[in-house]
Order: structure tokens, then sequence, then C-alpha cells
């Protein structure tokens, strides 16, 4: 039987509220051997007086060793096995430009390219263009049209763009028209399969409209694209856990990985001041919070060990709006770790504390790496953490008599 | 998805390199209740520096409470996982004597037994003969010849030794002759399928002529063979990994498990000293170096204490020879534990500790049993150390974007 198998036998309906906060990429690594890290640098009485409330201890995002993208990182903290529930990059970048992806949707991420006289491609990201010009050729790209599909193309960024196939039928089991090195022509998309077939021809006549419409436009005269995805079939948080389930993210992709899971993605407005607000109005409206802190993360990959510093700072500033409405369940914890030392997600496993009236709590008086080490969760897999959310929230019956 | 799957799609190239120096049965127990392990008590300047340095924990070699063979206990510390990969006895036995094994053979282990005039066993271990009288007794039975299939006999120590028969297919799902009690006669070998039935043909007709070679030879003047099996398909560490990978192993048993994940398997010499030469000398060569110490182990199995504990402190003057090279990533850990008071394996956690740049170190100053409990790799699975290895080694990329 799988968790969410178990889940279904045993969730109970409540009216107790959980919150998830999710500080990003908040554990780090001490810059010297013997110093301390990011989290334990920082000065946060609020997070350290939920930590000696509750009880601590430190996720493994998807297996030790393992450092996970935003994606599996937040699957595994929404308990859904990130090794069993893969998105695809075309989902993962649609979602990532808020495009809401359907069931008929075959998403798939561009780039645009230059290619020479023979059609060969003599760089891979056509010189890296401006946004705006990259907002321009997406336009032209738009006049294309081939009978039975409706096709989106979104700009994202520099050479980087999405095209959404939407139509009966179509499968994503299609191969990179990216060759991944220059001195040769954009690969002929194949299908694996008939409904992916299907999809490949449609690829293959969009790619050629697009030479067309871009042949005057070098550098940008080309497109190579990569990851087909569609849309993958995952129980919402309310068929799983019965939770009514809101997200309040402020950047796109998380909100995106909010819609995947069937949360209602709130407008939470540009700050964590904002989400508050937010949080405290919606209130009565929900029983499970999503509440996504970025900066704890974008300092981290920045490299900027003060700056992240500081951002803790400021979350641990916001605890107190959560505390007053007195959540049944507050859990505080990341989606990975993002030491400022490796200026990137890494696999070292993330604070994580739940504070809840039946929390058995433990020794742990600080909010830390090292302090989370002796709390009473242990080292546990992030996938279970929900299951953690469901008992503490009294949301969650005996299994077996 | 299975983690060598996982592995396949992250793992990424590199110069850095890992070094895993197994000490065979390290970790062990008191011998009066609030006492020092032989860790314990071990003086471990070296071992307990790299401790500092870096970060500990405790390794479970298969799964809590189950004690490892060699096998088992290798397999997982090499990331495949110990359930999944299976050593028939047989092969463990052929690996035991260096017998390379090839993927034609089906090996197994026998036993001389004594035979009573109406052919059943009336000593299951042929009354303990010397080695000299096993290899005589292996010497005669090299005349036995059956069409079609080449015949390997091997001495291994007293009543023991190895058959490996050679042929095109020859299946392993073969009963054991030896009845395991005494007052029978041995069992007629039946095969499960096909060709296993071809293969007990030819172990019956193999039977009946030693019966006839040893007639004369009593007590040694029966044979009984149990633990059939095959050569196991399993990925090699450059299959899985990326790494090529070198065993600096003095016995026998520890280069066969090496040469089975496809590790160049060095001639190591005869001591700790020699290895640590060689291991410099094949510095350049090699991305991964697997290290094996024996007498940490059977000092242990002989319930020999303070041997153990000088043992340990022998193996702790050879790191420095390590250290100097400056592995990029260098691990310590046993395949099980093997307490001098239990004079055996055992299940218990085994200390481990890994030293890398981008280790989160741990308040873990010194290595021993009670020091690793409280460390950053908590207790984990034997089977992901492999991960934990790759990725401080920097050769894993981000699972998702």
């Amino acid at each position: 039987m799988n968790i969410h198998e178990l889940i279904g036998e045993l969730k109970e309906v409540g009216t107790s509220k959980i919150v998830l906060l999710v500080a990003d990429g908040i554990g780090g690594l001490p810059l010297e051997p013997g110093g301390k890290t990011e989290l334990e640098t920082a000065r946060t009485p609020n997070l350290d007086k939920c930590a000696r409330e509750g009880v601590c201890g430190l996720s493994i995002p998807v297996l030790p060793g393992i450092t996970p993208g935003s994606g599996p990182g937040h699957l595994g903290l929404f308990g859904y096995d990130p090794l069993q529930y893969r998105i695809g990059r075309g989902i993962l970048e649609a979602l990532g430009i808020n495009f809401q992806v359907g069931s008929k949707d075959v998403a798939v991420r561009g780039n645009f390219c230059t290619l020479d006289a023979a059609g060969k491609i003599s760089d891979r990201r056509a010189g890296r263009p401006t946004t705006e010009r990259c907002v321009a050729t997406v336009e032209k790209m738009r006049s294309i049209k081939i009978p039975g599909v409706e096709i989106f193309v979104e700009p994202v960024k520099e050479h980087r763009f999405v095209v959404v196939f939407r139509g009966e039928g179509l499968g994503d089991a299609v191969n990179d028209t990216d060759p991944q090195v220059i001195g040769v022509t954009p690969l002929v998309a194949k299908g694996g399969d008939p409904a992916s077939a299907k999809t490949a021809e449609v690829v293959n006549n969009f790619v050629a409209q697009a030479g067309k419409v871009l042949a005057a436009d070098a550098p940008t005269n080309g497109v190579t694209l990569r990851g087909f995805a569609k849309y993958p079939k995952i129980g919402t948080m309310q068929e799983v856990y019965g939770l009514k389930s809101a997200a309040l993210a402020i950047y796109p992709m998380y909100k995106g990985l909010a819609r995947l899971v069937g949360m209602d993605v709130l407008d939470a407005g540009q700050t964590l001041n904002d989400q508050m607000t937010l949080l405290k109005k919606v209130w009565d409206k929900y029983d499970f919070f999503f509440l996504h802190y970025k900066y704890t993360d974008s300092t981290g990959e920045d490299g900027n060990f003060p700056a992240k510093v500081d951002m803790i700072e400021k979350l641990d500033a916001a605890i107190p709006a959560v505390m007053e409405l007195k959540p049944d369940v507050f859990i505080v914890t990341g989606d990975h770790s993002t030491p400022s030392k490796m200026r990137s997600h890494s696999w070292h496993p993330v604070p994580t504390l739940i504070h809840a009236a039946m929390a058995r709590t433990d020794a742990v008086t600080e909010f830390s790496e090292s302090a989370c080490l002796s709390g009473g969760l242990g080292q546990f897999q992030a996938m279970h953490l929900m299951l953690l959310a469901m008992a503490h929230a009294g949301r969650l019956g005996k299994y077996g008599a």
C-alpha cells in the first residue's frame, strides 16, 4: 500500500488548520570550518520560540546526497514521492511563467538559436538576446497556425520561451529537437507511440513555419525544443488529504507547483507583509495554507551570505503574524538547502520545526541546522512531513484495530 | 525509479577522487555495561581529526537488526541494495578463494561427508579433515569428466571445497544435496526449470562419480553440495557511477566482491603499509579507491578485545598516508559491526565519517559509536552512502528543475 492509499483510509474530517511555511533553500553551510551557517548567524527570536515550544528535526528532500530542483523539493513537502511523481521540463517552464496547463496540453521549453545558411546551428542561445527581443520574436511566432491544434507561445527570458500544443490525443514521448551541440541541424521530432507521433508531426510543422517567420531575424532565426511533457496525473490536496488548501506565493513557479496539486492559488501580492495580510483575511476559508518565501534561496544562489542572514531575519519578524492566528499546526521548513558557499541548491538536510499542541517537544531551543540535529523528528524524508502534519492536526485515524 | 536509474540521470563527469576505507567489523560493544567499545578504547588521534573536520553518523548495513555477511555488507557500501542484489553461497565461496567466476558458470559449496555402508551420512563434516587432506581429496575429484561441461574443483579449508560447473545454458535453481541431518542419504539434485534440470543432471553424475573415486577414502568418502549459484547480473561501478575504481584489498573474498562490481583489483601486497604505498602509486589512475582492512573483524571474531583495540590503533596510524593525498572525499566506515563480546558479525550500526570540503560539519570530535550518534549524517542506510560520496565529490547534478 502506498502512502496516499494509507492516508485515504485514515484521513478524518476536522476543523484544524495547518500552515506550511517554506523558506526556500533555508539550510546552509558555514563559510569557514567551525563557523556558523546563515541560519545559525541570523538573530531569530521568533523561530527560536517556535522551536523551543515545538519539535524539530532535519528533512531529507529526496534521498541522502540528492540535490532537488524546486519541483521535486516542493512535491516532497506536499507529500508526493518525488521519485514517483516526475514533472517534465516543459510543464515546469510553463508553471514558471504561470501558464495554466491543462490535460490536453503538451508543453515544451523552447530556445532561440542561430542557424547558418546551411541550416546548421551556429549559436545554441542566439547570442543571448534581450528579453525584449524574446518577447517580440515570440509575438511573431504567434502567427503560426496548425489545423486541429491550438498553439500558445510565451516568452520566458533572453533566448528562452515556452510552447504549449493543445489538442485531442497528443502524446509527449517526443525527442528533443535540440541536438545540444553546434554545427549540426536541429533534430527532427519523432514520436515514440501513435499519440506522440501526432505531436511530432505538429512539432515539425511548427518548427518549419517558425523558420519561415524568423528567416530574416538572425541571430534569432531558429528554434530548438526540449522537454516535451504533459501535465502529470496527480491527486489534489483535497483528494489526498481532505484539506481545502490555499497557496500564498509570490513567484510563478511556486504558484504553478501549488496549482499542480490542486491548491487555490491566491493573489498574494508582492511582499511577505502582503502574504501575512492575505493569510489573516482568508484564514476562515481554508484548512491548509502554503506560504512560500523565496529570498532565502535567491540570496543563497547569489552567494551572498550576509544577505541571506538578513532575509532570514526578515522572515523571522513575520512569524508572530502567523502565530497570532493560532494555527493548530505550524511547520517551518525548506524545499532544500541553498548554502551561499555553494551558490546553488544542495543535498544537505533542511532544518524543520513543527509547532502543535500534541508535539512531543525536545531539548532544541533554537532553529538551526546544528540544534535540529538533536531534535525529536530526527532526520526524516520530506515526503513524510505531511503525515506528521495531518497527525498533529488530529486528522489521521488509527491504522488497524 | 530505482537509485541506480536516478544516479544514471544525475551523474556528472569529474576529476574528484573518493577513498572508501572499510575497516571490516569496526563497530563493537563494551565488555561490561557502562564500559567502552573497542573503538572508544583505542587511541585514534587521526580518525578523531577526520571526524572533527568532517561529518559523522552511523550506517545501518541492511535494515535495523539485520546482521550481514561480508557480501551484503560490502554490496551495501558500494551502493547496491543488498536485498535486491543477492549473491549465492556458491559464488561467495568461489570469490573467497579468488576463483574468477564467469557468466557460464554455476558455482556451489561442497562439503566432504562420511557415508556408511548403506550410503547414509554418518558425519556431515567427515571428521573435519586437515586442509592437506582436503587438497589431496579434491585433487582426486579432478579426474571426473562429464561431456559438454567443464568442471573445476577447488579446495577451501578442512571439509570445505568449491565446485564450478561451466557450460552453455546451465541454470542455478537446483536444490542442495546436503540434507542437513545424519542417518539419511544425500539428496538427489533436481532442477526448478529446464536449464536447472540440465545442471541437476550434471550434478548427480558428478556426485555419483565422486562416490566411486572416493569409495576407499572414508571418512572423506562422500560429498554434499549446497548453494548452487550463477554470477549475478550487476552493473559495474563505472557503469553506475562513472567512477574508474580500484580495489586495494589483501584477502581474496574482498577482491572477489570488488571484482563483482567491476573494480580493477590491484595486487595490494600483504600489509596496510603495502596498501598505502600502492594507493600513492596509482593515485592518478583512478577516481575511486576501495581500501579494505580485515583485522578489525578477525580480532572481533576471535573475541580478542585488546587485539581489536590494537588493530584499530594500527589503522589510525595509516590515516595520514591517505590524507596526504588530499582525497576530495574520504570515507571511513565498516561493512558491519563485529563486537569481540559476541565473537561474530552483528547488526549494530557502524561508525562512519565523511571528510570533504562541502561536508556540513557537526559537533562530533572523536570517531566512536557514541560520538557518531550525534553526528550530522544521523543513522542512514549503507546503500545510500555512495549517494553521499558522489554528492560531496561534486559528481551528482540536480534532480528535476
